[in-house]
Order: structure tokens, then sequence, then C-alpha cells
């Protein structure tokens, strides 16, 4: 009886499916620790370093005064949020939007994304979703788990300058419609529209989204639009595809009151669209999380109210755009390029010219996650300041495509922004021409 | 051309998957809707209707005044929490629990149970979850969304006595450890143990779970051990499962901060168990959600660093063994017969004895849902004091077990509790014999 000398470890136990068993740390996490481990000053992760506003605090705290907002909310939400909600987008889409019937509030906009993604596919079936690239990272796993196949297709830069050498604009990375049309085929369901864009800060134009609507009718596909980042635009209209022509019978508009009102952390995001849509969109997100927490969507709903009597939208847009200036300014004093944000808060800097010391050692968790991993993780160890390594929104096929790009992200004091024009002084010794 | 008078609603829309474009509404949404209809006492959806602690209120509303506590969390939980929670654990386990590789923090014991199933099931494999019914309702569409496939065995009543006319114990509901084993194949990868268990109100004892862990060491079994009303008992000890010898190796552990700390709405939950498992649970619901809500994780954080001083638990504790006693009072002079509960705040009632007049009129959407949902149909409407139907916690074939129950939830104020023994005094009118 060999075995007999340790019994109980020899016995069989459960395994996790191999799906999940992976260890592989998401990219916030991974890149959050390495900064974390040298002080850098954060720019990776797209969460606000400077507080709320007190107004919208102060709403949450409130808000807990209540004993029924310490308890369950309907699974489609607080009655307050709802209505708050119910009139936003009344106002934004131009038609009479039902509170009871036409919205449904999330734990957060990714959990309303993978309500959506649950809602409309079926495992076993192989249906497609075409996600264009750079693609937010959680796109990729929400349609997997919710059956789905991802089909990718690359925003391409359009531009007439070597984006390596000149500061371009967002606009000019574009969807080249037949190849997005190519990709579509008999399985295809759905399309993911992110506007403003993540990482690249494109705002779609009407006549894009025309563009886009026409294709997406043709092939009766359902659109879903993350629009998290609608409130700041750069000197561009933001047009939600919703309200063009035809597109409301086939949309469902995601959005986040983390990234409304600057507090990432209180989970609460919504899905607007045909009663039909969302009452699919709410059978998903009941069974997924049963209800969002009450207290913070009660939060919300005060502070959506209280918005208009601080001006609120409005003077956080200038506040974003005064960061955005202040970080392309940094960036051309160093002397890299970099897509001109017209909307969110991400910079993509081009860093093609950094020219990384050969005896520079990278730990085997980065050299593993590739090239543009190495970049980012340089810029932390070396300059002290971190980015997001965009190859992380890209398929394995097109991550060459980002790898001279850091996402920096501005949604940061201008403390921290200071602090990192300082730290970012030591680049230029590093630039080497990119004819070579 | 005779399409051509309505262009725009002839055009093909998406549709969404056959199972979530059901409208049925889940059973606590219904049934809450019924109830606030004709202004009943809610004793149906176990929410708290008393306020929570002030201290509990003041950890949350002191937690918002940290930036960082609005801003995302780690995927794994804020590291306040997870500590407090590895202390506890290594408290209740008598093993050392580390809180970077043995916790995670949900958004609701929900969302950990989905994660935990998503982390080992598979689609496309077949592979089974044994449930015990009654079955939390969400037991069911939770596995079936991670790929699996609810297998049913029942908890059987073995009393002597007629439960139709007699109180009887929680105890008396067992499990058929033969009829259990029969339910596994080579399929099964998980068994669900809900202790105390909602809606029974039964406490697992040592010998039983010891048995129960003994089959499920002999094939193999995940046991996930749903414990989130671990801190309420009367007269018994509450075992957990992962204590026992063995069995921490096959077992994930989830808990509920809305059940601790009686804040329903929190959204804060829990999971528990070996590293490798956590892991995969945590890869889980780092996609489904990404994080849970921030300033309430801190606001439990803090809640559990003063409970001691407010002899919360005990206090608790005794709070509920008072509910519990003048609800079973409320039957006993009544004269209507129920499960004595050892644990959570559920009283299982028998209304066997009850003559529904001939002439009530029930609605359509009641009568299709089942002899059950009329029964509390008829208590919520005649008598103004809702509950819930527990055939919703059964499969099809079993549902004739529960169709003479109704289950009331006494985490209600004492203010509560009296108004529903004022109008349930009309029952003693309609009830009959059972022995015809």
């Amino acid at each position: 009886m060999t075995t007999s000398a340790a019994p109980s470890t020899s016995k069989a136990t459960p395994k996790p499916s191999p799906v999940y068993a992976k260890t592989e740390l998401d990219v916030w996490t991974l890149m959050n620790q390495v900064a974390a481990s040298v002080g850098a000053v954060n720019l990776g992760q797209g969460y606000m370093s400077f507080p709320p506003k007190e107004f919208i605090k102060h709403a949450a705290q409130e808000a807990l005064n209540e004993n029924t907002h310490n308890q369950y909310a309907p699974p489609r939400g607080r009655p307050g949020l709802l209505g708050q909600l119910a009139t936003r987008f009344t106002g934004r889409f131009g038609r009479p939007i039902d509170a009871n019937k036409e919205v449904s509030v999330h734990a957060g906009a990714n959990e309303a994304l993978l309500s959506v993604f649950t809602a409309f596919l079926e495992h076993g079936k192989d249906q497609e979703v075409i996600l264009m690239e750079p693609a937010f990272d959680q796109y990729t796993p929400n349609v997997i788990m919710a059956g789905g196949k991802p089909v990718y297709v690359p925003l391409r830069v359009t531009s007439d300058k070597d984006p390596r050498e000149n500061v371009i604009s967002s606009d000019d990375w574009k969807l080249d419609l037949a190849e997005f049309e190519a990709a579509i085929t008999e399985k295809t369901r759905i399309v993911v529209l992110n506007t403003p864009h993540n990482p690249v800060g494109k705002v779609f134009s009407r006549e894009e989204l025309t563009q886009i609507g026409a294709i997406a009718e043709k092939h009766n596909l359902l659109i879903v639009a993350d629009e998290v980042y609608e409130h700041l635009t750069y000197g561009v209209e933001h047009v939600s595809i919703a309200t063009l022509p035809g597109m409301w019978e086939r949309t469902v508009t995601v959005g986040s009151a983390g990234k409304l009102f600057g507090v990432t952390g209180w989970r609460v995001g919504w899905a607007v669209g045909p009663e039909k849509f969302i009452s699919a969109t709410l059978s998903a997100h009941t069974r997924i999380v049963f209800t969002s927490n009450t207290p913070l969507q009660e939060g919300v709903a005060s502070a959506f109210r209280q918005a208009p009597e601080h001006d609120f939208f409005e003077v956080q847009r200038s506040e974003y755009e005064t960061r955005r200036n202040r970080l392309m300014q940094v960036f051309d004093d160093i002397g890299l390029p970099y897509v001109v944000p017209n909307g969110a808060y991400y910079l993509l800097v081009n860093a093609a010219k950094l020219k990384i010391p050969r005896d520079f050692e990278f730990p085997d968790f980065i050299v593993e996650r590739g090239e543009n991993f190495k970049l980012v993780y340089f810029f932390i160890k070396y300059f002290g300041v971190s980015g997001i390594p965009p190859t992380e929104f890209y398929s394995e096929p097109h991550k060459e495509l980002a790898n001279d790009y850091v996402r920096f992200a501005f949604c940061k004091t201008d403390e921290g922004l200071e602090e990192a024009a300082v730290c970012l002084q030591k680049i230029k010794k590093y630039l080497k021409e990119t004819s070579d």
C-alpha cells in the first residue's frame, strides 16, 4: 500500500473548468500591482484620482438614512433612478422613454453588457458578434460567456501622416465599411459600437453611424451601443446611434453612473432600448445578480436631480478638456506623438521613437504577454508612470497594430498629471529616429 | 408594393434568445406587486422591514468620505474587507485563511454562486449539479447559465405526525442518502448544500453533513455550501461542512453581508475555499461584474470591526428568535400547523386545513402558475398578508410536495408581525378538517 502515507492528499479533488482554471491576471489588476510596487503615478486604469463632487457623495450618504434604501431594489431598478433615466433619455433620444419598460438598471455597465449578450445569444449555435478593435477587454469574455463567438474588425488608421512621427486625430481611425460587411455572416447577431471610444477617443460621426446602421439593418443585427463616455466630448457632437432613423428598433444603449458621476466604484449602470429587448435583458440580469445595490442607485437618482443646479455636466466636461489638453501638451513637449481624443479620457501615445536600453531586464510574467506589455512595463519602472498596454484590446492576429502604443488615462488630479509630466521628462534621452 | 404603407415596422428586427424572451416575472417581483396592490403586510420576500443598526449605516456613510472608496475595488475585493473575512473564517473554520488567496468578494451571494458554477461547469458537456428541494429559486437558472444540468433530490418529511395537522420540526425534513447517491452519475460535478436552509429552516447536523460529505468524497463532487444564514440558529449548532475532516479540500462556502448585517440591498457577498477554487471563481467573477461596489464593501469591513463592541451578532440572533417565536405563536393560536425553523428567518406554514371559498376568483396570471400560487394569492387578497409560494423552489415533478405550504418571512418589525397577527385571525373561519 504505497499510498497509505498521505491518504488525504492523494484523494481526487474537484477541478475548475479549464477556461477559468488559468491564473492569468486581468490587465487592470496586473498593471495596478506593478504600478503600486514602484509607487508610480497611476495613469493606467480609468478611475478618478480626484474625489467626487460633494453633492454626489452626500446624495449617497443621505440615501443610506432610509431603511428601504438598504434593502433589495426591484431587479429592474429603484423607481427614482428609473424615472431619472427615462427623463434623461427622453431628452437625449427625442422620444418618450418609458421608465417601466424601456430602461433597466445594472451592476455597472459591464453587467449591463453581459446581460444584453446573454439575452440575445445562445450557447451551441456559434452565433457571432462583431467587435471593433481596439475593443474594451471585457467584451470578448462577456460574449463567450453568453455563448457567442467574437469576430474582430480593426479600426484602420487612414492618416497620410506617419503616426510614429506625427500627432494624428482620433477621426483618422476609421471603420472600413467593406471590411465590416465582409466580416458579417449568416451567424452574425450583434455589432458592438463604442462611442466615444476607449482607448482611441474617437467619437463616431453622424455619417459614420448612418453607414454602420445601414449595414446593421441590411443584415438584421442588434446594435449594442456602449456609450459610457457620452458626456465627455471635446469640440465634437456625440450622436447616439439609437436616434438615427430606424435605429431605435435595433439598438440597446448602455451607460454608466460610475463614468457619468466620477464614481467608478459604485457599480451602477443601465440599458435603454425597446421594451422587448430590455425585458429580455432584465430577465438575464435578474439571474446574473438579481438586483443592483440600492443605496448607490438612490444616490445616483439624487445626483441626477441635483446636477442642473451645479452645472455639473458642463463643468465636468470642461475640467476633462483641460486635463486632456495638459496631457497632450506634456507629450508635445517631450516629442512623442499621440492620437488626439475627441472624447472619453484616454490618450493613446505612440512610443515607437522610444529606445529601450538593451540591458533593461523584464520579468517573465511581462515577457510572456508580448512586446506591448514590455513597453508599458518600461514606462512604469523607468519613468515611474503607468499606462495600459492596448494590445490587451486586440485579438491575437491584430495585436501588432497596437505594439507602439501606450494608453494613459487623464481622469486624474492636476497634481498627478504634473507629477507625471516631471517623470516623463526623462523620456527625452531615450528617443530615437523611427526611419531606421 | 403592398408593404410600402409601413416600411419601417415591416423590417425584421433582432430577436432575443428564447430563454430570455419569456416575460414571466420572478416570484419575488410578482408577489411584491400583488402585495403592494392591496397594501398587504409583506411577509413575502426576505428583506428586513426594520432599519439597519445605526453603526452599520454610519459605517457606509463614513466610507463614502474617502475618494478611493468611491472608485473601482480590486476584483477580489477591498483589502480591508478581505482581511475581516479571513479573520472571521479563520475563527469559524479553525484553520488559517489567507485573505489574498482563499477569499473573494462578490456582488451579493447570488453572484458568488453564479461565479462558482461558472468556474466549475462547462457548456456542452451535460455536467450535473445536485440540488436539494426545496431549492432557492436562483440555483436552477444559475446552474443552467453556467452550462450545467440541475438534478433534483427532494428533502423528505420523515415525521410520524401528519404535517397537515401537526407542528413538525425542520429536523424532520431529511435528505434520503440512498436517493441522493442514486441521483449521482458520472456527469455529476457539484452538490449544493444550503444550511441553515431556506425555506425549511433546517440546520443540517454534524452527522448528516458527515454522511453527505462521505458521498461527495466518494464521487469526487464539489460541495457548494450556501451558508448565508449561518448567523441565525435557534437552539442548535451551525456546522460548516468545510470544517469536517477532508471537506475543506472540496468545498466553497458562500456568505452574504446583506443577510449578516440586515442590509439586503448592499449586494456584498463572498466565497471562501481552497486557493485553486477561489482563483477560478474570481476569474469568473471578474468577467461577470468585474468588481463589486466599493463603498459598501468598506462599510461591511467597518461593520465587522465594530460588531463586537455592540454584541451585534448575539443581539441580532436573539431578536430573530423572538420574532420566530411570535410568528409561531400566531399560527398556534389560529390552529394552522407549521415547520419549526431551527435556523434562517422563514416559517413554512401548512395550510391544508384552509378552505378557499368556491366563489373566490383568481386572475389568469396566478392560475397559470398552479395551486400553490392560488393559495398564496388568497392569503394576500383575503387576509392581507403576503407570503411566497414554495412550489417556486421545486422542479415540476416535485411541485406537489409544496402545494399545502406558504413561506412567511419573519425578518420584519414587531409592528408588522402584530399587524399580520390581527389580519390572520380571519383564517379561523376558513379552517376545515383535513381527514376528508
